[in-house]
This record gives C-alpha cells, structure tokens and sequence, in this order.
C-alpha cells in the first residue's frame, strides 16, 4: 500500500485532500465535556451516547453541536461482475430498489421517515455497469476520477451529520475484491453470503475475487487505481463523500461491509483522514469484523444485520440524534436541585 | 438453588406463578415470518431488528404485534446498606432523582419524551430504607411478599412493551450480593465501580457483600428468600414485574446491572420464566457479563452504559419500535416490483 508509487495525474487532487486532513476541535470537546459533567448522571455512564456527541462538536468544529440536517446518502451502482454470478439476486435489483427507496418502500426509507432523517439517493450510471473486473479495469481512472469528484458533490446540501450506505448487486464481491487488495490474503478469506448465495455461489464469489486478484493486484498501486480496477462506482463515490466531508466539517457515519471498502480505500491512504468517520454496525458478512480490526476500529453497534441501503448507519445516527437530545436537554445538577458525588 | 428447600409461605404464589409459565405463540411468530419474507430486503438481513419483531409477536400472541403502549416503568428503593459507605452519592439522591425523572430532567426522561415512550415511576417506601444486610435481614419475608405484589400492579396500565429500570443509591452493592448469592463466588467476583466509587470504596463493596453473604447465604435458601434478606424494595417489585408481564402476555425489556439482579432471582427458580425477557444492554458494570452469561442471555445493545433508570432498556425499545415500524410500513417484493432471489 505504498502511495510512492504510480499514481495516475487524475488521482492527484485526491490524494493530496487525503493527506492534507485538518486535526479534530478541541475546544469544542473540551466544552462537550464540561457541560456533560453538569448533567444530572455519574460522569460517563451514558458511555458511547457522551461519546457520538463529543464525535459531532470536535468535527463540527461546534461547541454546541447540531443534527439540525442529518443525512443518509445511498450511492447505487451496477456490476459488470455479476455475469460471474455472485449474487442470487438478478442485476435490475439495483434500479428496482433505487425506486423502491423514494417511494418509501425500502427499510432505510422507513428509518428516515420514522426517525426524521433525510435520505437521498445517488444514482451512478446504473444503465452502464463497471467493467467485469475478471477480464479488466471495473473502471477507468479517469471514470473513477470523475466518479469520486460526484461523490464529493454529495455533500452539497451541507449536512451536519452523512450517513454513508449503498445499493449494488454484486458489490459485496466487489468490496472483498478490494479487502484483499488493500490488506493481502484470498478471496475466501473475504467473501461471505452477502444477500445470500448457498456453498456453491461462495466458492464462485472467492474465485472471482482470486481471478481479479490474479489480473489486477499483481504490482503495488495506488490504492485509488485498486480502486478503479476492482471497486465500482457507489465505491468510487463514498470515496469521494467521506473527503468531501473531513474537509466541509462534516461528520461521518459508515454503514456496513460495502461502505466500509470506500473508508478502507481511504485508511489505506492516510488512516488519520479517516478519523471523523464512525462505523455503525458489525455487519453479518464476517470479514466486516477482520475489516474493523485491521483498521482500528470499533462498531457502535452490532445487530447481525446485513442489508446494506444505509440501514445501520440510519440506526446510529438515531444514536447521535437521541445522545445530541439528552446533552441538550437534561438537566444540571444544580437546576434540578440534585446532590452531586462527594469526594 | 434448590426449590425444594424453606420456602416461606408469603411466596407460595408466586412460587407457583413462576413455575407456570405459558409457552411462546409459535403461530404469531409464524405470521411475521411469513410477511418479513416478503419484504423488500434479502431474507434475515435486519438480523436482530427481525428477531425483536418476532419476539413482540410471540409473547403479545399477535400475529400483528403492536407497540400502542410501550412502558419504560422505574422501580425506586432506598438501601440501609449506604450507612456502609458503598456510593459516592449520598442516599438522598435516590428521592431527589425520582423528582427529576418526573420533572424531565432526566436521561430517562428524555430518552422517553424524544421517542414517545410512556414513562413511570414506582417509589417504594423510599422514607424507609431496607434494612443493612450487613447486620440484619433487608426486608423481612412479609415486607418482601408484599412489594413483589405491589410490582405485579405495575402493569395496570396493560402496556404491550414493558421496560424495566430502577433507580437506589447503594443498589449494585445489593445487585452484587444477590449474584453472590445465587451463582456463588465472592463480593470481589460480583462488585464494581457503580456510579463511581475509588479503589478504596470497590474494596469496601466486595467486603460488604461478603459480610451479607456470610450472615445471609450459608444455607440454601429459596432464591425470594435470598432476595429478602439481601435485595431491595425495587428488586422485589421488578420481581413481580417480570412475572405479571408473562403471565399478562407483556413482553419485558430488561435494563442493565441491577435490573437484571431481578431476572436472576426469577432465573434461579425456573429459567423458563425469563424467555419473554428482552436484555437491552451489557453494562459497563463488568460482572453483569459473567451473570448474563451464566444465564444464557446475550444484550441487544453494548454501548459502555452503566446508569440505570431504564435508560438501556429504552434504547432497546427505541429498537424495537423501529423494527416494527419497519415490518409494518415495508413494501413487499410485489408491491414494489422488486425481482425476487433467484433459487
């Protein structure tokens, strides 16, 4: 995973957004912290709640964070791969669910609506499927370049809060492809059930993997030319979403095993830029775990899902929502008149 | 954990209401299987958010469960056994914070107002605190009987979700002595900081529970026995709580640490009687772990919590209400014309 390596003139701007991160705000923590001491509990037992409010002022930038626009972006893509046959459901899927998702239909649609979250779907090109990443490129750079420039536009609507998810038959072979890529080992190491392929469909996801292995992985890239060669363009997108954010002060939350490939393209970067992301969810699909692990980190939550669409970075964004509403809104010890620990 | 030893005659009933206990509504579960496979999402893929779902129908025995009345219900106590200095806190903040959850300056509150669950608060005779295991019984047999009863009206308000939490400065002292008590080992096995205590206050936890073990645990005694003369008034009443909500069709969230103690008890006289039981989180308490664990029970959520007054188990409701929303408002594969998996 050197970056010293070649590293084609479109990657350039991006590969110098991902070095030139600003650090978290301090100051802003360290307000969080002051007024968390004051409310009306023992000093940290609201655990990861008093910590996601610490994650919203320091990257923020606000002493007194908001979730006045907390958005869920879906970025869909289409797969040339899935003429390998890696996922039991057929490629039309992906622009069947994209309508399904604004008309209210889909579970993330119904989190949004419940929870009061806004969602917006990107579509990427579904009537033209990346390359079979077997026989070539997924992409080319200069598609993937462009495609991670839109990703960087998704934040346009200045949200205080990005849930990152995705749409795209295929793409959990995609992001294993990827995982193995950027961290060693074989397909089988990577792939799992993703939407639910028997024995027999695993075996074919693994080969698939190790063929475009074989083809792309053979020499040390750049990790945005993996990208190109193996990802896709929801991929290529939340790529281009997670940068935007760092640098617009916009703090992240990464869904599951697919979206967790955009932030491993960026880990393999420069780890630190992906310090104002947090990651929702342990997904089913087990290599979510060795995944984490790799990178460092921990997921808020763990509920053996594995839909993808957003779906656990919706649910922890309703974490953030719930701990931003208690800091903001429970009282002092001193106004509810509540003795305070002796020491 | 005999049953089959003393027993006095103020448990009889419950005794008997703990051990006839009705199976699940295998039909009910039937039903929401049937649906969630029609759902626009890959089968099994919202994990445990399916399961909460099948659990609110097999224990209501709706094959169309409802969340119309979900209840976070506080059970409050005070502890003779803070005159041994085991809380940072002064006694009186048990009295001070159940105004506080009333008034809404709680977490509780909060958590409650901001996701519309109904919110009550059961103070038991918190002007006169049990009595200090260390030198007596907690609560004589009579006393003990009488609070259990009192916590089976708890449910008068027939909600369909019932969350309990409690609230008692000195209460994981008591949690600890319980676990002590009814799963072995000894205080330093079961005790940990509570809302915060220092090294030296840990040690004077682990030794009072080893003093009540040593006064109140050296022969086998019936577990509603042992909650006597080691528990609480707010254990009692979760007690009674927990059996009336399975004997009601109610299905029960449990908190954390202390919440838990109650569960144990029931546990320790037919484990059967908890199925109906929800865990909503593993505490930060470490030794909530070891007895969830010895019980066979996995937590929803593991967010480093350790406050109390329901606030886990609202959170697991908060869950819950999305996974039904989600069964409910879902569109099925042929409503959205989504194409289906492939065999």
């Amino acid at each position: 995973m050197s970056n010293s390596n070649s590293l084609a003139e479109q990657y350039t701007q991006f590969d110098i957004l991902i070095h030139s991160v600003a650090d978290i705000d301090e100051n802003a923590i360290k307000a969080v912290r002051e007024r968390d001491g004051q409310l009306t509990k023992p000093a940290g037992s609201l655990g990861e709640l008093e910590g996601l409010v610490r994650h919203l002022a320091g990257w923020q930038g606000k002493e007194k964070p908001t979730l006045n626009n907390p958005m869920v972006a879906i970025f869909a893509g289409n797969h040339g791969v899935t003429a390998q046959g890696v996922s039991p459901f057929p490629a039309e899927v992906t622009v069947q669910m994209v309508a399904n998702f604004t008309a209210g239909g889909a579970a993330i649609s119904q989190i949004c609506a419940l929870h009061e979250l806004n969602l917006r779907v990107f579509e990427l090109a579904l009537e033209i499927p990346t390359k079979d990443f077997t026989l070539e490129p997924a992409l080319s750079d200069k598609d993937c370049a462009a495609t991670i420039a839109y990703g960087m536009e998704a934040i346009a609507g200045n949200p205080d809060l990005l849930c990152i998810g995705e749409m795209g038959i295929g793409n959990t072979t995609v992001a294993s492809a990827l995982y193995a890529a950027l961290f060693g080992g074989t397909g089988s190491d990577w792939v799992g059930r993703g939407a639910g392929v028997d024995d027999e469909g695993l075996k074919r996801k693994a080969d698939v993997v190790d063929k475009g292995l074989a083809l792309h992985a053979s020499e040390q890239r750049h990790p945005l030319e993996i990208l190109a060669r193996l990802g896709g363009r929801e991929i290529a997108a939340m790529v281009g979403s997670i940068i935007a954010a760092r640098h617009k002060k916009i703090p992240v939350i990464i869904d599951g095993f697919v979206a967790t490939s955009a932030a491993a393209v960026v880990f393999a970067i420069n780890p630190k830029a992906l310090d104002h992301c947090i990651f929702a969810h342990t997904s089913k699909e087990a290599a979510h775990n060795i995944v984490l692990e790799k990178m460092g980190k921990k997921a808020l939550l763990d509920l053996g899902m594995r839909l993808g669409e957003g779906s656990g970075a919706a649910l922890a964004a309703v974490l953030a929502k719930t701990a931003l509403h208690l800091h903001n809104n429970m009282a002092t010890f001193e106004e509810a008149a509540v003795s305070e620990k002796s020491n």
